[in-house]
């Protein structure tokens, strides 16, 4: 960590930064220059905060050199994580798909979308039983009915299934129908959500909210991982942007630095970052040209009647074209796109 | 609203529209223009929502003209709400000043701020007992302590207190405790939280989310008073921008807006704003000066020891000096600072 | 264009309103709702302009339905179109690859530059002469000179040369040397530039601002092509975003709205985007499988010691690299990779 | 200036980092940490730039100390520079208040908002002759015939005027008539037009552009002191947001940056900021009491008939009574607002 001192700052504050550094079992390093001091802590810089010293007098800011994650960092963990998920494997090589309709509907809405997932070779069925909306008066989605609709119609066809938990006091619920427990973009920083899925035997499906950094994504993941889960998949699906064009702002090279700095598998939900349908098969491929580990994508038998994101949703034979379009693709970065069997 | 179909749709894409609406109890309206074809839904537009249309074939864009919250605007209920808090008001000419320490540390530490917050005319204790933290390893609150602490350093002095709430499952506990509960930031859109808070009979304090438009600001408003609990203040806490001078981008403009579509007290939090002591002041001035019904502050007796946001924080004699300018400055736009008596 | 009435306005103010249409030769349509009254312009829009309504009294809003651009517009052109640079096409099916050092330091490094972007299959050669620079006391470029140093470079390996101009007195003289000019970032809204660059015989590579929407990127073409040079090639090369870990934050969906809404060709320029010489690739092969036509990479062949934008470059191995990536990829997507013969 | 080495860096790779600051007449410090190298480069940092070192083999991240720019930092001049335009004053403790239409139409609409802005109190009389527009298609402005109407109208109220130059080759016709030269937003990074009106004997009016970092804009700044005009003052007029209730997202915490780290003049200009004429005056007033040292705001005799920016534009009695709310609250910050004599 580099402390720099304010240009005025009287050598007698330069010494009390020493000081609490030393008395942390930490080593400092003082660099005095023609305008300003500079205090390097020198050891293992995860015992120390950015906020122990940059409110002391005469500080003008506090630069932390390394990460304050640990367990998602790539520097503690140099191989690629590979997440089992039933038959598929999300991270390393495998590329994945995962696809199904925003929210569950109905029996025969989930049902002929599994089938058409399915057939189509996606790789695991995501469907919402429990939806956060913006309104009071939307759609909340079909609770525990939605959980059981989604695992059978998903059992029927050998897929195993993504569906978001939005309360702690449901996690449990979730976990016994579901294979993934998706944390949605609104709750990445609920804490306490993290702390619960932590602790519970199934992978966890962590999107990126839309003002997080990348680290901040990554520490998020950190909370499950320090709870002992280490299965967690990380999503990117847009973040706030200044055009109206598309709904957020797709940030692909939020994947590249996330594979460089991490070790966990990160995919990319073209979907709800583009709300349009036309914009989602080419974000797809770039995102898998760009090194996603697979996408998430919102199919539909009949969006025109979604009771949320119609826009969005592709038909199931738009579906069997994208994924007709990412086979190549995946070939061409050196990658295998997973195909369920039929 | 209005429904735009593309340029290219046929007469019976725009039929199926029209039949849509009219399902719906409402009339529609079609003009048929050289370009395109418009169509437009006469009646209480709040039985629609944009996604019934935007998934629909043929159609280009959907434009609500209403806006999706009702209880929270200022069409609904054109006076400004007044929320008391013990012998306080919030809203309408009043300018309320809450203040306190990031984090609730030891009964020292909140009874000499608590003192410091009075003696200087601040109307609220602030202080956190449940942290929400970035990192799973820094100081997460002392918790239910922390709840005892703040609640007898402020009736020591006769202040009423405002705590951060982040679990669903401590909703009662905190409402035990405290006399205005706080959604932070980062819960802003946990929706399972806002319909807990709702049911309670304590005052909600609603932070603005860095990624949250104002509308969705206030539709997580209307979750609260749609579950009948009518005492909801909000308060702008600053929004993500690109320029790291500052630790968010404090958008004081949201203000303006807030008042002029909302009766509900929009309050300003220029201490997380920001992030930097040497701000907070001349924004907590503008903010007042630009409509806000208060700031919210940090204040702690010796912020170089804070276990959290030390350089935001205002020693207790910077706070006096700040309480000294904000009177000039609610007088000057024909408001009235409220001060706690000593 | 639709024009929404304030809910308390008088019948009078909408007809004042429907006279202004009717004044500008268009129909006015009117819905009289429940709530609101809404009136529609039939007719040629680009007659009308939002500001004419915008300010009348009782106007709430204004919301135009047709896009502000008509040249640019794939409405009005719906072939792509391609533009020719010497034995190279950009746009339709054809993949671009324009290379080059950031800035022209000497005859030595700009030569073994050429040679290396030709040899690995590249189609253009970059290199900035006159260079904008935030400080006034960094490097301006070579001038002149590095023009003359260009030319030659690019003469002796056959390839065709894109320059930056960011001067109307300089147009003139940078035509005379390169077969392209690039109006940089900063310069996309310098209308008085975009005039000037309209009116010479040289295909002209827009860059997009990093404050820009796509629908400005558009209006500064239609500046180019209204001055009738209809060879415009757009450029993606990053927008401002709240995350540090790139330098801007590359809006690939951009592309495909680009593609959706314009005929012009667009390529990315992955190297000013990230800043980062291990995001470049990825974010190269992650624009053409997301439809660019192609992409601007800087290459140099001593990073260490370039003048401008080291941590950027690629070294002539990893350009040669990434040409040997993007070829599957161009493949996968059915589209030609085109290349320099040797 | 910090370099931080990479964790696997070898001890040559520090070394050469080192010999390359010492080739540059500086000392190097190195402090070998448990897991990376840190190297402070100790002298005039000004002399270095951090792409001198970002590019070297084994460097992970460079941190300036240092701001790079130098004349406009209130490290060299610690005192608040005045700029003095007519019988009026910008900067210290003077507040100004600028106001004119946004663009100039006629003489009888100058004429008559001149009056109405002297006998308001208003300092300078602003318009644009010379107007940069986002389409080819809209009104540009009325040329030199506009310079000569404004300067008519100020010189028979006895106001200085402001008036935006968009074209190096224009700098000397606008000096002719215009006592300030603005340079907007658009052309903030136009560093050919900040040297060209480096050169001329007229104080400069410059405008942040919408993706610009305060940092940036000093930097623009620096390159006008660094020709030798040293009558600089900048203006805050709202940046890109994703809030589309206000046009721009108005930065007033920039102004106490600013202040903070320059000498130079801070105004604000609320009207293109935000867009809507009713969040006009609580921004004016927000502004000052925040610290700026003047606002800029749009006034039109009568904007439903205004070519450019109708729905932004006060009406004479509207800028009346924002002067009169104005004066209160600079005595309330202890500043003082000039007024024009009738």
């Amino acid at each position: 960590m580099i402390i720099v001192m304010q240009s005025e700052a009287s050598p007698e504050k330069a010494d009390a930064v020493v000081q609490r550094i030393e008395d942390m079992g930490l080593k400092a390093h003082v660099s005095r220059g023609e305008f300003r001091t500079i205090i390097g802590a020198i050891g293992d810089e995860t015992l120390l905060k950015p906020e122990y010293f940059a409110g002391l007098a005469g500080v003008e800011s506090v630069m932390p050199i390394m990460k304050p994650y640990k367990l998602a960092s790539r520097d503690f963990h140099h191989e690629d994580s590979v997440v089992e998920v039933g038959p598929f494997r999300a991270g390393g090589d495998a590329v994945s798909v995962i696809a199904g309709p925003c929210s569950v509907e109905s029996e025969d809405q989930v049902r002929t979308t599994a089938r058409a997932v399915r057939d189509a070779g996606g790789t695991m069925l995501r469907g919402g039983a429990f939806k956060p909306r913006s309104s009071p008066y939307s759609f909340q989605g079909l609770g525990e009915d939605g959980l059981k609709i989604l695992r059978d119609a998903a059992a029927e066809v050998g897929l195993p299934t993504v569906t978001e938990v939005l309360d702690v006091r449901e996690v449990e619920l979730v976990a016994r129908y579901a294979d993934v427990l998706q944390i949605g973009a609104r709750n990445m920083q609920n804490f306490r959500l993290l702390t619960e899925v932590g602790q519970v035997e199934r992978p966890v499906f962590l999107k990126r909210n839309p003002a997080a950094t990348i680290e901040e994504l990554l520490m998020s993941a950190e909370y499950v991982l320090s709870e002992g889960n280490h299965r967690v998949m990380l999503c990117e699906r847009g973040i706030r942007g200044f055009d109206k064009s598309t709904r957020y702002l797709l940030d692909l090279a939020a994947v590249a630095v996330i594979r460089r700095d991490s070790h966990l598998p990160i995919l990319v939900d073209p979907s709800h970052a583009t709300g349009r349908r036309e914009l989602v098969v080419p974000m797809a491929l770039a995102a898998i040209a760009g090194g996603a580990h697979g996408v998430m994508v919102e199919v539909h038998p009949d969006p025109e009647k979604a009771l949320s994101d119609g826009p969005q949703q592709l038909v199931p034979e738009a579906f069997r074209q994208m994924m007709a379009e990412l086979g190549p693709i995946a070939d061409a970065v050196g990658r295998t796109l997973q195909r369920a069997e039929i």
